[in-house]
């Protein structure tokens, strides 16, 4: 298949985190969750305490093997890119359940983001 | 945020659901992710019995509405489309937990994915 898939970003992640950092480090600490402003009423019914999903693009991203060790140790065994959740991967997207810690305006707080600072925010659903 | 991501489906979804059903009519049957057979060494590690989060694309999304009623039901309240799994969505892509029944070469059967036929894969991970 040659199609390929064009997205524009609803937003972006800030933190602390502009480097590669371990990711239990970055999802104990809170994120800001930005959407853009026209997109604030797509937050209709979010709340504080809810989990939702947050799908991100690891900007990053170092293009891929399609085996690689774990956490890039080489100790660790080879396993395929889709059996990890690496970040170089062939389409380098993130998913990862975080909890909304407070919601103002468009920018939601969140804990559990595994995401680098200035992350584009690809879409925000249920958990 | 003006920047434009682009990315190239891994593979795509082989299933009976032409047209949009209920999901958990879809999720209910058995889908073939068919992986494109020069990435088949990314799937090193995964195994039939195990849980995977299989990312895709809503090639039938109709555009979105910042708010909707849930399911389309006029009778349900409006809410956010972030606040909803609803395909139409900013960026249409989906991402469903599936159970691995088995892998031969680069495809994989898999019950409980709600994607439709010929939905283009983004990623597949560790659920």
């Amino acid at each position: 298949m040659d199609e390929i898939i064009t997205l524009t970003p609803i937003g972006h992640v800030e933190n602390a985190f502009d480097e590669r950092a371990e990711p239990d480090t970055i999802r104990a600490q809170v994120s800001r969750v930005v959407v853009d402003a026209d997109l604030q009423a797509g937050l209709l019914g979010l709340q504080a305490g809810e989990q939702v999903m947050v799908v991100y693009y690891f900007h990053r991203s170092r293009g891929f093997d399609l085996r690689q060790h774990r956490r890039g140790d080489p100790l660790e065994p080879e396993l395929g890119v889709f059996a990890l959740r690496s970040p170089d991967r062939p389409n380098p997207i993130g998913v990862t359940v975080v909890e909304v810690l407070e919601i103002e305006g468009s920018v939601l707080k969140v804990r559990g983001l595994d995401a680098l600072n200035g992350s584009p925010v690809l879409d925000i659903k249920p958990a």
